[in-house]
């Protein structure tokens, strides 16, 4: 018999989908991996267009539906295993913070990262979806002094969409790479879960390249 | 003895928090305002950056908890009001297609919207939030296709985001204002509960009109 928490997730390796990966680690999740080759333009091939449309990785289906955007596929699978304590319950007061910084790494932090990264303007205050990038940046990181995460000593799902988020934008300095940022992806990146889940990612990215290699070769 | 489910509502009047206003309303909640001027700067002044350091409305807290992020918000409050029934429950199959709704409105559409409005290009696809602009659109409009609200005759939170914003970005021709979409908005402002908000927003609006030209004048 299936196991009714079994999930498919639509994954690309060094993609936004690779913090998904090592949250269904974290979790002990029970799932099914399909490899999309960005490359080859597999993610825009009609059949992962018919799960997401958008053509974004990461994205997962389980049963019927279809559950796509970054901070929607942590809030889900973290809520699907409780018993993996990465999501505060529904009358946990953590449990607001959570979904407020899930959400604020989508609608605030990657615009703010995005227009950094193409050098324009935020646009007019009223419009813009974050304000300032110095104040995303100011907020994000005293939310991490308190530290060792971003919730204190409890490590949430939030987490592991940040820690893995921080690791690549810190390194092309798209964040200031400031000790306390530093020290927090160090930290997160000792964990065995994450530490598996990189080697996986490595794996499967070895493998897309072989592929394009040889198709292209 | 206070109610444990009160929660204080930053707002500002025909901003995206009206729609948060709407879903105070639809949920029977209670609420203490706390109405800010946009024009007057209120919404940078100090204790509100002490709320949200970014300066953006919507901002709750409820009880220690700060919550911001429209997504986070209406998440919240839907799961704090259960017997409203405008949240599917963490078992229900519709949990996840609604988080991912209600996250994709925040990380896909605005962005869609705001590179729109400011005629700018949405970047190179493995960094757009949202790949085309139309996709979005196209997306959108094949998930109302199946009406009269986003999961059929379900009504949930999402749809309080999405109509709320529909209603003004197609009137600003930010999105095309086809008859799906305005049909849509239109059955949603029948609604006696999103009637009452718009009666609140539009005093509060006047108010704070007044008060700026008593100020100013």
């Amino acid at each position: 018999m299936t196991n009714p928490r079994r999930v498919t997730f639509y994954h690309a390796p060094r993609t936004r989908a690779s913090g998904v990966l090592t949250l269904l680690e974290e979790l002990g999740a029970d799932y099914e991996l399909r490899t999309l080759d960005m490359k080859a333009g597999t993610h825009r091939a009609r059949d992962f267009l018919s799960v997401n449309p958008l053509g974004k990785v990461p994205a997962i289906v389980h049963g019927d539906a279809v559950v796509t955007e970054q901070a929607a596929i942590y809030i889900y699978l973290a809520d699907l295993y409780p018993e993996a304590k990465l999501s505060p319950a529904l009358d946990d007061p953590l449990r607001g913070p959570y979904l407020r910084w899930l959400v604020l790494y989508g609608s605030s932090f990657e615009p703010a990262i995005v227009d950094r990264a193409m050098e324009r303007d935020p646009g007019p205050q009223a419009m813009s979806p974050y304000g300032s990038y110095d104040a995303v940046m100011d907020l994000l990181t005293a939310q991490l002094r308190k530290g060792p995460y971003l919730f204190g000593k409890r490590f949430t799902a939030a987490d592991i969409l940040w820690a893995t988020a921080l690791a690549w934008t810190t390194q092309f300095k798209l964040v200031p790479p400031n000790l306390e940022l530093l020290r927090y992806v160090e930290r997160f990146r000792t964990r065995s879960a994450v530490v598996r889940a990189e080697a996986i990612d490595e794996r499967l990215h070895r493998q897309v390249e072989g592929e394009f290699e040889h198709r292209t070769g």
